[in-house]
């Protein structure tokens, strides 16, 4: 009954057995061994220093974490009954290997400081891995802009065709929202990396450790200067589940995106093989399962951000046990996201693009709003000239007949001011081209973009909007 | 490189590892080997009757699908790479032990029926287990009502103390909620109980199986007769999240009201050491964790139904390989639920009850509505007696006195109607007491309220409102 | 300052300005006048048949709330500051009519039953009429079914060209959501129509009303019998929401499938222009804005949900100011719902079928599951068979031809069991009517399903599953 | 028929009226009339200066759109059927004052980038004020930390006492939320301060507008570079909403402490009759109705934010009509979010302390963990010291003494560590004293956070963390 024991003399009675498997948190955090240890590592350093421990104590203590960690990195750790989370689990074992001086570590930190310390280190490293994988993202799709940037597409709107525009620009209007996602991971780091450390249970540490010294040792940018709200914030978790469900949300419009280019009615693209799936009974099924469940995922993480608001809802200041739920959907949602953002960066890499298909998608009514333009260079407010161009859409549908093969005379018809040069206006590359302001699909304007683009991927300070 | 091979010829290039992680499911789905086993037997079952299987494949295919339960059941079942669900899990194995005839199985039957199934027949399982839990938590508080039935305790709105109530009123006003969980939970096993077995992938069986026995076979009340829709229709996923959110929400409304209960100031209640935990620095603290952890998960749940909502949001119709994100938020809330009702029941049964807390926090302002009750019984409008029992209110607190201290000159310049037997109000048993219709708090009414209760519990028609 | 004299004489103060506008709900609420009214109403006659009331009371009470409504119908009815819910300004109102008598409305009632009872009358009311536009749909995705019950199209998964079935079979898949949708409708109406009024303000009313006659003069089914749960229950709001949330999804999905099929790629179906919008840049466009924003408005009720879960999360019992939160959200879901039903339906009833474009998309490698099901005729096992229909598929793209014309040679290598009538599989048609059993897409088998529909359109009772 | 107009020409059929109301947005998006104005004003400016605007037209435009604003203003803008959103209404009426340049005004503009434009704009405003508001809470609760900086109250773990912190302590806790909030909200605003102006509809402006200069007239920090990206983002609302609900959670959670600790058993604080509401039942009651809807309203929030989730999920890129659902839970979240600071602000500041209150339920079981230091400062291990801790409270419970009366002998029996001095332990200011370092509860700690969080609401820059 480890944890009687180390609650003191007061209980009497055992744990309920069910409750004991309600309660005990080992089986999820453990995944936190490596910073629990460096956090006792750190904390062991700064007692001493206070002079609560001797040198020899420490240097016992500093082995014996090491032993523990080392342990954990071999796989040979033996969780025992009683270690009821990851902290309990360390000291345990660090008891057994130190004796009477892991007793002296605990000395004014509680698990409600010392868990928060750990969840914070570790996410940081979460944080870091995971911003090199957006930016490998964004560096996939620029290579495959790059590489089809001459390929022409409908852009659509309503999923209507709309107006002709690059394949790249479509491509890169994806890149842009996991750009920001980069961005935001970066200013949320600040704000995980602050160390809780010597809040105590929540009324501050009662012993004179030096706790910026603890934050410098453990690569914290401050401290926290209110030891309850130090206990009870849980802002940076779900700060970061905000981040990973927005981006998971950007990933699954971009899978909708291709799901429904690779469907057969468009063959825009198609996912290779390795991100393919195909079916127990239909033979011929080739199906994008990869993007299906990137977007499928997306539910998983806003659950996860929704069942942490939901708890953290009304909740007293200072622990309470609630507070353990915080880890779960946080793991999860690292997982997800990281593994959702592997899958999507292969799959895209590894895209076949059909560019016959796309150009054979472009629809002449697509060019209307290019004779509307066209009128108003010469001089038809854009508001009649946009009527003008919905007539001659109506005629050419109504005859059976092209817009391009309009005769003169129906076009001088429809408005005084078109001449025969309104036919240069039917040439799909010449209405790509004619967008030209920042932004817009031109090729130089596509190529300014992927410049852009390739300077924010170049170092952390250019991430920040 | 199993899954290429069921695909059949047309793959060439091999899936991705990563692909291959993100895509598999059998660490979830496993799960479900007994209700596979259960729908693959009756499956071998009408093809045999439909002329598909001969007698002899289908006695084969019945020993080897028993013995495929076997090892599951005895912890034997080796998972093989390849096995990226429980469905072929299963078929490898059968193949494995029956040969040539394990390939006939699947004649005319998908993967996408076949988890329909499988969903369904375990989730049918599980709500029976919950619905014996909830009745079990309603026991708990009928008995812990009846033993204390005589104490009385401050009845709360806005946690302001305000009318004088028993405390098995209090207790048993968290009871019907979770009642009406159970009833709900009848309700939804009905559609939970439906067979979509048969539908194919999505157009239907081409082969000439009797899907009314199939379904009776494996015990469901009905049939679906749109095999799209059969495929696709997780609703029942839905609705189940739905009432284990709404039950978790009920227990977090329990678990909120004991907390504050349990805490010193109040001291109404306190659990026993079997449901609490102590702590790692105050070597006093005894906390009620069991109903914190109750409270907290409230938000698990929640983000279950979120999460699922999410996913399900837009798909279109037949099955998108999403959907295969039902499975750990389903599998999740029944052990969330599950737990935090065992765990609830156990908390409360041998919870201690402390009436004379209770008593010391009853205050004479409480009868206050008393006050003015008396005076309508003496022709008062309610309006004016209301307010002339508040102006008594505040000449008590103004003047130190307490109200039944009160002169009857004070009364009766208060309002002319107060005779001296208004003192006569002053008695929180007579309060309670007074309050006599159905579903109030006099012992009489409580007494008919326990016995309502226990109607209910008595047998499964009575759940249906 | 109307709501401190409602209060009595205790208050002091007067209520900030902001904290009244914070505060008030009567812009929301006022949409209760009529079952405010109504309860009144009954809550009179059993005052009057308690002996509480003169009959002269209760007659002038009848008229004064008679003379209430009407104001309120005629668009009459004068707010004034200090009305600050339909309750008071309605209770307000009625003294200014009859005087005194208003006064003893009140007897034994408080806000806390009242606004329960009223928001229950109110729901069972929409309810019966959502129940209405909810078969409504049904009935008219029948008569396009029906209209247009020989159209064969791609039956998709993964959104990949699987099997062909007919667009009615594809269109029936989404009735039967709507249909369940009404059934869970029906079963949550009888937990709305219980009565709470007589609960008072939570401890129950403490004169001799029968509370019974109560709930039988306003069409309850039954009544509560936990007056602190009588006041705290919301449970109804919250699976009302549900609801409409899940039935919202399932618009969402019928929304994505039909803007997918409008898409010009696919060209299945367009929309009427009642139903389309266009664009104010670009002539041609026509957008299926309505189906849009169905779509789009699955998330409103579904923040509705979530919000109601959250706000409802670890609440003490009995009344709490936090419940007054629960109007808004369900108001705009009640709205939200029947707004979407009724756009649905028309744009659905309006929506233009193109049966050409339908069979052009029909790709005969979508027959690949046929010829497996050929040769498991002819006794091969299915695993096998899938196989050689997935090389079939091989050789046909590899050599340029279709499937319909490799030679009898070509079948021969594949698999001995393959005989010239091998060709005969290549009929679209021949392949839908294959799958025959119930739920399948052959003629008779959807219109088994029509009829099934239409008998459970039928009748309340029949809508129970 | 005003947008069958505006569409141009190829629309025949009219809209059905209950379309037409599904579809409007002017209820909600008037609300946006003076950036609406803003931003054509610049886009005039910008089509001047690239000469497709006359100087003439120019002059005439910015009059016109100033009387537009003028009419705004003054309340006289006049809705006409056909006014489907804030946008066409504004031209409509422009049109009206100007004649045919109105017409000029749309020349490459789209609604899709006005629309997205003119939120951005509007919300940096909202951002703005409130950060102002976030700043005045947080001034607020600095005021009371120091009016009552000597105030000793239980702080709280589990809703258990742990041990004596300074009522400032406490309420800091609840500040550093709230200034965290804040500087999230500056770090959000550079995201929502990016001008799309110039996207077009989706493909980019064609004619040579000066993006960058059109994004200086109105005050963006910088421009989009992909035009499809421009229209479709809204990470910046939900961003918002995030932050909103987050905040708003931080006020449940400081609603909740409060109603808590306002409680007639805890009594440590009592709200002014400004932000407290009575019952219209029972004539002594004052609740605190202020902070329960601000409790209550963080489902709101939170809801806003699962319903855009929920609505952007999926959706394709480029405009969809679904994101219509922006508006309301964006301009909802605004109004919720500043009304609940506005009134945690003024209830706060007007908010009553009861020391004495708070002192009593000061218990010596609170010091145990100082027991233990004690004996920690005298060389015993933590562990040990804690558990000699716990069997001190066990021995004083069991013996009906109180620790501090504990004998010499009997301390020393626990451990022969204790001297005579260990009563020194029994006070409670002390204890409060020795938790000094920075973050703790002592006075000189308490004092350094509140010079540091003064620092905080010195300049923006300093909100970064």
């Amino acid at each position: 009954m480890g944890e009687k024991k180390m609650w003191g003399g007061r209980f009497e009675g055992a744990m309920d057995p069910a409750m004991m498997a309600f309660s005990e948190s080992i089986q999820v955090d453990q995944r936190l061994w490596a910073v629990d240890v460096r956090g006792s590592q750190a904390y062991a350093q700064v007692l001493t220093e206070a002079g609560i421990l001797s040198a020899a104590e420490n240097a016992a203590l500093q082995a014996g974490l090491k032993q523990v960690a080392a342990e954990w990195e071999a796989g040979d750790f033996q969780l025992r009954p009683g270690d009821e989370d990851i902290h309990t689990a360390n000291e345990r074992r660090l008891g057994e290997i130190v004796g009477e001086a892991a007793g002296k570590l605990h000395t004014g930190r509680s698990r409600n400081d010392q868990v928060a310390t750990d969840l914070r280190l570790w996410l940081r490293g979460e944080i870091d891995r995971l911003h090199g994988q957006l930016h490998r993202l964004v560096r996939v799709m620029l290579a495959q802009a790059e590489t089809h940037i001459h390929l022409l597409m409908p852009g659509f709107t309503h999923l209507q065709v709309a107006q002709p525009i690059r394949f790249s620009h479509w491509l890169l209007s994806h890149a842009w929202p996991i750009q920001r996602d980069a961005a935001r991971l970066t200013q949320i780091r600040s704000r995980v990396n602050v160390s809780p450390l010597g809040s105590g249970a929540l009324a501050g540490n009662p012993f004179p450790i030096d706790r910026n010294r603890l934050g410098d040792l453990l690569g914290f940018d401050q401290i926290t200067y209110n030891s309850v709200d130090g206990v009870s914030d849980r802002d940076f978790v779900a700060e970061f589940l905000f981040c990973a469900s927005l981006s998971m949300v950007h990933l699954s419009q971009l899978a909708e995106d291709i799901i429904v280019f690779a469907s057969q009615p468009y063959g825009f693209v198609s996912l290779d093989d390795a991100y393919s799936t195909g079916s127990s009974l239909m033979p011929q099924k080739k199906n994008p399962d990869s993007f299906e469940l990137v977007r499928g995922k997306s539910g998983r993480t806003v659950g996860a951000l929704m069942g942490l608001l939901t708890t953290l809802k009304g909740l007293p200041r200072a622990y309470n046990r609630d507070m353990q739920e915080d880890k779960e959907p946080l793991f999860d949602a690292v997982d997800t996201w990281s593994s959702a953002l592997e899958i999507a960066s292969g799959a895209l890499l590894t895209m076949n693009c059909h560019g016959e298909r796309m150009a054979a998608a472009l629809h002449e009514h697509m060019l209307a709003t290019d004779i509307a333009e066209y009128l108003v260079r010469r001089g038809v407010p854009f508001r009649d000239a946009h009527h003008v161009a919905g007539e001659a859409v109506k005629l050419a549908e109504s005859s059976g007949q092209s817009l391009a093969s309009l005769s003169p005379e129906a076009w001088s018809t429809l408005h005084e001011a078109c001449d025969a040069d309104i036919r240069g206006v039917f040439d799909m590359g010449a209405s790509v081209e004619s967008r030209d302001v920042p932004g817009a699909t031109s090729l130089r304007a596509v190529r300014e973009q992927l410049q852009l683009l390739k300077m924010r991927l170049g170092g952390p300070t250019a991430f920040c909007v």
